[in-house]
Parts: C-alpha cells; structure tokens; sequence
C-alpha cells in the first residue's frame, strides 16, 4: 500500500505548541509529515530571529517527544516568485500527497497547481502565535509556556530573547 | 526612413483603459511600440496578481483590436538595481528611440541615460488605475467597465477575482 | 472552440531557417505558437552573442514574412534550477497546450510536468544551427545564406558579425 | 554533558555504499549527525540528476536501517561565493562541533573558518562513487550493488536512470 | 608591531558631519581605517539616493582633508542574508580587528562572530542624520551645513537634490 | 579645469608586475585612477584564490610605494549578464573619462557604450601574468619575483600558496 505523505508547512519563528496541536491532528491522517521551514534564508530580524538550523533543532526535539511517527524536516529558502514555489517546495521536498495549510496564498498556489490542500485552522489553538510569542520575549512576559519545554532550552541556549531584543532595536 | 519605435513601460495589473488612451496617443506619433510588463517576475501578490503570461495576453488581445501598428509586448523582470535598470530595459527589448513615461523613476533613469522621454500623463483618464481595479474586485464592485471586454475575459477565464480575492487574504 | 496554442523554445542566437522551419510546420497543427527566448539574459558572449530585445526584432521581423497565424515572442531568462524551469516557462508565457521541442532535458522536463511534448526534429533541415552560423561569422564564410534576409539586416545594423569577433576574442 | 554532532556533506547523487560507510564510523565517534545534501537547488543534469526531496528520501531511508544515532539530512543550496560557505552551512544545520569531509574546498574553508575537521578517506571503500555508479545507468551496467536495496527503490520509482538517460542525451 | 585596522560601515547616503566626528574619533584609536558602504547596489531611490561609486567620492574626498591615516573605503552590496553578513564585509574588506558600529543589528552579528565591537555612539553630534539632510534637500532647506564642502560639491555636481525630489515623487 | 579619472579592470589574482607597469603608464596620463577588482564574490577557488578584500590590500599595498596621484580601488562584482556590465562598474566607482582595457570583451562593452577606451598591451610586460604566478605557486617554483615585496608580504601572512594549494586539489 503506497503510503500517505502530508505536507505542512510554516515559518516556525520561534515553534510553539500551536503548531504542534496542528502536526498531532495531521499525525492521524497521514503516514508521514514534511515539515516545511519557510523563510530558511532569513534569520536575526525581528520577525525571524532564529536561523533555519536552530529552527530544525526546535522542531526536532519537540517531535521526537510528542509524536511517533517518520517526518522530514526542511529548510525552503524564499524564491521571490510565487508562480514557481510550489514547483521549489516539491523539488527540495520528499514528494508528498497531501498539503495541510491554512495560509491563503499557500492554499492558492497548490490548488492551481492541482494539490490535495487540507486547512486545519480548526485545530490551532487560538492563543498560540509567533508574533506574541514575540512580542512578550521583547517586552520581558512569559513566552515559555507557550513552547514546548525542549524549544525553550533550544532557545535559551542560544541566547535567543537577547537576540531577539538586540536586533529589534532602532539604529 | 529610420522607423520611430516608442518604450511605454508598466506593470499591467491589470491591463485597463487608462493604458489603452496612453498606447492611443503614443500610436499617433511613432511606427512601432514595445510594451514593457514590469515586475515581471510577480505574480499571486495583491498589488501583482497576474502572471507576465497572463498580461501579455491580455495587452495582445486588446491592441489587436484598437491600434494598428506594429507592437512588441515583452516581459521585464526587476533588476533590483535602479542604476542598471535601464541598461536592462534595453536589452530585453528591440531597440527604441523615444520613452513615454510619467513615472518619475523611469523617467530620471532614462534622462540620466541620454534618453529622450516624453510623459504622457495628460492622455490618462484619470478615473482608470490598477489599484481602484483591484480593489473593486476585492469588495465585489463593478470592474469590468474599467477594462476592455477582452481583457475581462482573460481575468475571468483565469479566474483572476477569485485569485486576487484569495492572495488578499490575511493569515 | 477552445484554441490550441504551441510553445517551442529556442535560444535563436541567431534565428535561421532551420527555426523557420519548425515554425512553419508547427503553424499547421496550432492556432497560435508561443517563441520562447532562452537564456535571455545572455549576450555579448561566443556563444550567446546577441540581446533578447536583439532576437525579439529579429523572430518578429522573420514571421511578418513567413507565417500568418499570431505569434508572441517571450524572453525567458534562464533560472538555474531545472525543477523550476517549466514553472517558469509557463508563468511568464501565455497558457500553451502544447510543447514542441526536441531538446532532451526541455522534453524530460515538460514530460515530468505532465505537458503533451512534440518532438519535431524531423522538420530540422539539416546545414541549419546556430553553432554553424557561429563559426562563419566568426571566419568571414558565408553565413547570410543560413538566416533569412530581414535577420540578416538585424544583425548587420547591430554589427552583428564585427561583435561577435570581438567577444570571441581571448584576452 | 554536551553532546558532539558531526557534520558531513556530499552531492549524494545518488546515495551510495561508500556514503554509508563514512556514516558509518562517523556515528561510532559522535552523538548525533548532520548530513549536508549540497548543491541542493540542483537537478535534472547529468552530474547531478536527482532533487533535493528525493536526495532526502533516500539518505533517510537508507540511514533508518543501518544507524541507531539520531540524524537530520538538511539541503544546502550553493552561495556561489566560497567565503561565505562556512556561515551558510552553519545558518541552515543544527549547531555542529566536528566536520567530516575529504573534500579539499571543504576542509580548507572550515579551517580558515577554526572548526575541528576530521578527514575520513581511509573509511571509502575505493569502488563506491556517484560518477560510478551514473556511468554505469547510463550505459545499463549494474549499478544497484552499489546502493542500498531501499535507494534502489527510490530512483526506480521516479524513473532515476530513464531520467539520468534523458537529461544525459545530446540536443 | 601589528597594525590595529577599524572598520566602520554606513550606508553615508549623503556623508555628513556626524559621520565624520565617528571617523576622527576612531582615528584616535587605530593604525587604518575600514569604511564600509552598506546597501551599495541601490541608488536612485528615497533612502538611498547616490550610487555606491558617487558616495566613494563623498568619503575620499571628505577624509583627505580631515584625517592622516591610511583609509580604505569599499562598497558592500547587501547579501539578504543577516547570517552571512558578517562574512560578506570581511570578505571584501581588508583584514581588520576592532569593529566600531551603534547599529543594534551590526554589533549582535559580530558580537555573535566573536568579533570585538565598540559602539562609538558617544562621538555621535546629535543634530548630524542622513534622514534630516534628505528631508530638506526634499523640502528645500539648508542642508550643506551639514556635509563637508566638497561632499556638497559633489553632491551639486551630479544635481544630487534634483535627482532625490524626482524618485520621491509619486507616480 | 576638469580632472580626467581613468578606469582599469582585472581580477588581479595575485596583483603583479605586469599590472604595476600598466598603472604606472596610465598614471602618466590621467589625474586619477579608479582600479576596479573584478569577480569580487571570488576566492578560494584555483583561479580565483584571494577574496575581494585580500587583492584590495595587495593594490594598495603596492600603489603607495609606485604612484603619487590618487587612486580609488573597488571590488567589482560579477553580474552575470554582459549587456549590464558597463552600467554596473559605473554605478560602483567613481565617474572615470576614460577605459583602459585590453580585454576584447571589456573593450567592446565600453565602445558599444559610448566610452573612450585605450588598450594598453603595449605596456604589458610579457613575462607576467596571474595563470604563470599561481601555476608556479601550485609547483613550488620561485612567484616572488613577479610580484611586488609587499604584496608578497600579504600572500604569505594569509597563507596565499597553501590556500591556493588546498583549493586545487581534487576530491
């Protein structure tokens, strides 16, 4: 039986438990999960402080606590074209059946391409987004219950809210 | 004779009425026109969401039926480099002796070149522009009286609202 | 009755009428042919010694003469990854039904994407190529035999032959 | 303690035996690995055939069943600019504290660059090489006694000698 | 004795007094002085008016009559890639040791590297910003009591106020 | 009275005699010279072992010691497309008058541009030239004598014969 390979896809600044309520769901309808970094070109912003390495450090280590089966994760450099990204996701991916996203412009562009797309906006925890997780690491809030236990080591062995806080900084 | 060949340039987004004065006018006073499609490159965005493709179609349809001289309609995909973007311009299309514009870029790039520039903005009827198109297509307003027919046909046939309207969406 | 439009890329360096040739038999089996240009953003080089707006005049000029059916000539700058290529292809073209080609990687390509490809390399007149046409120029042969007389005309106004010596020459 | 990921890089075009060896005895010295699949954003060529998603495929497939350690398998897309190859790699992998490679580019720049560099030539067995193992496809030699039986499959499955023949012919 | 070389980087868009208060104050200090210019691809714009090669002028012209040591003043194009950054300026510049930058973003880069950072925002005049001395060319203010006098000439030289209010205009 | 700026190009892989004599030729012709280092994202391959920065040291190096008028030296880096080469050195250097090159391909862009060029391969003396330095390099025969003392100074503080060494092995 050939197996079920779902695609999902984000830019994991920093990982949280919102997206990992969305693999779980995923979990169960798939054989195997690629996990997409977007944006693995950019990092030390105040949108993307993490690079793609230390973002496929986080994601690794909170899935091998939470789910059990195989996945892929994959940095994906932005290629400035939308009429060619979902050709570069499938080139730079294992081929895969199926593409779990609720992104408007993710969900257009693999449906023109003739993708299976699956919006699991049902799934996510509406509390749980990068831009708050953001946003309180910069102003000195709670951030870490919000994360995984295992992504804030990542984070706080890397000095991740210093840098968050130092190149959020004006000039 | 030497043949006078004018450069009109834009992004088309889409091809309106606006243009079609403009290219009216510019028939008048030269043998042949190129048709520069800036930002070529873009697409799937709300400020560009047609494919150069698509908007070559849609100014070769709607020139067959209004101008009768020769015109060349070629791609031109940003430089990134405001300094070189003449230089580009050139290359990628046939030669050409005189440029309309009233973008105040292109026109201090082509003076700064040696190029002789003429700005046609008095031609322009002032109630036609990409961004009023675009928005009325996303509020669901009247846009097709902005346009000519053909080029409302090759929206709707690429279902150029319902893209538009998608790629609009927030996260 | 929906049209069939056909896509046969080149690199036209320069057009001759071995492409005249192709052209003129896919002209028979389609109601629009697509040109694409290829490696556009190329010149000034031994083997790609000509700009695309250069090869735009002198495909247009040659089909003025020669076909009847509408054409659309496209630069399509070259994007490195071949994964992407038909993606890119076909964003900055017109849709096209059909693909004409007898390049191996071109045919490999368009066949993974699912397109329907034609291999026309028997309408290929054999004394035609660009590479023969080349080295002709280079040596002070005869090559205006090879191009039809409007290309020859382009090239001659551009210096054509004089620019190819001069970039062929070692340092 | 700290644990000690080693860091080795290759084309993997395709996976081989002689790959795995080196992993082999690599993962006997650290506590996890980063595999490095270079030249990532390249494909459909004859030197380089295979994308990056399938590279991934058959490297974790292979792994899955000879290593016990765990391993991420990260594309790196080539910079163009080797003094700046170092910082890439280092951006888009999971930190790293001992680099394995006998490639002499890599050695050189990760020294330049003060990393611990470990050369494990003695590991390759002699008659394991890509280029091997691609003229054997193309010529239609034996070429799967050189790769796992499961990386094997996966150039099956996407045609992997078909498309190393087509890319490879001649225009 | 080892020579202690500084670098210091801006985008000097136009150089200004302030600038050069830094310079003198790093002057004291070191043996040369690296003078990097950021974002040197892009002119013609709002932020970024002056090409790389006119503000080379500016700063040449400015420090030979203001400073006696040895300078090096080099373009560096962005690299979009804040990763690389830091291997990017030191690969087009001269070796230095002592990095002098107020930018939070350029001190957490070499921070980050290991690089030693001192941050001259002390020596700053506070009344000295290229964004002040854009807003009055713009509105026609004095601005040249703020730049040296031969950066005004050459600022006067290439009608550098005529070309900022023309790619300030809206289109 | 107007100063006249030349413009001279090479990759200056290392900077030598050959060089020098050139300079020295122009110096006696112009009031100052821009020195552009070409494929300045360059290095650490066989042909082009030093970075931008490291050639920018050798130049200055040398030019302190042989010439008294001013000189401006800037790493050029490559653009990959011809037709834009000219714009691209413009827009990075100082304005220059006038082109000295020998280079058939430089020569050409600089003519069809407009621009005075004068081919200096009178002054060239024969016996130098970067492939002969580093082939001598690569073999351990004498290369000091080719180049000036300081800028040997510089290859052997950065180790410049066994990078060049390193970095022409095969794998």
């Amino acid at each position: 039986m050939k197996k079920i390979r779902g695609f999902y896809i984000g830019r994991f600044q920093p990982y949280h438990y919102g997206h990992q309520s969305v693999i779980e769901h995923i979990a169960e309808e798939v054989d195997e999960i690629v996990i997409g970094i977007g944006s693995a070109q950019q990092s030390h912003s105040p949108e993307n402080p993490y690079t793609a390495g230390e973002r496929v450090l986080m994601i690794t280590r909170a899935l091998e606590h939470s789910v059990s089966l195989p996945f892929y994760v994959i940095p994906i450099e932005d290629i400035q074209r939308n009429a060619l990204w979902v050709s570069h996701a499938r080139a730079i991916s294992p081929p895969f059946n199926v593409v779990y996203s609720s992104n408007p412009l993710v969900v257009r562009l693999f449906n023109e391409a003739g993708a299976e797309v699956i919006s699991p906006e049902m799934f996510i925890r509406e509390n749980y987004s990068g831009t708050e997780i953001r946003r309180r690491m910069l102003v000195g809030e709670d951030w870490m219950s919000l994360v995984p236990p295992v992504v804030a080591d990542v984070i706080n062995e890397i000095d991740g809210v210093g840098r968050l806080q130092d190149v959020s900084g004006s000039d």
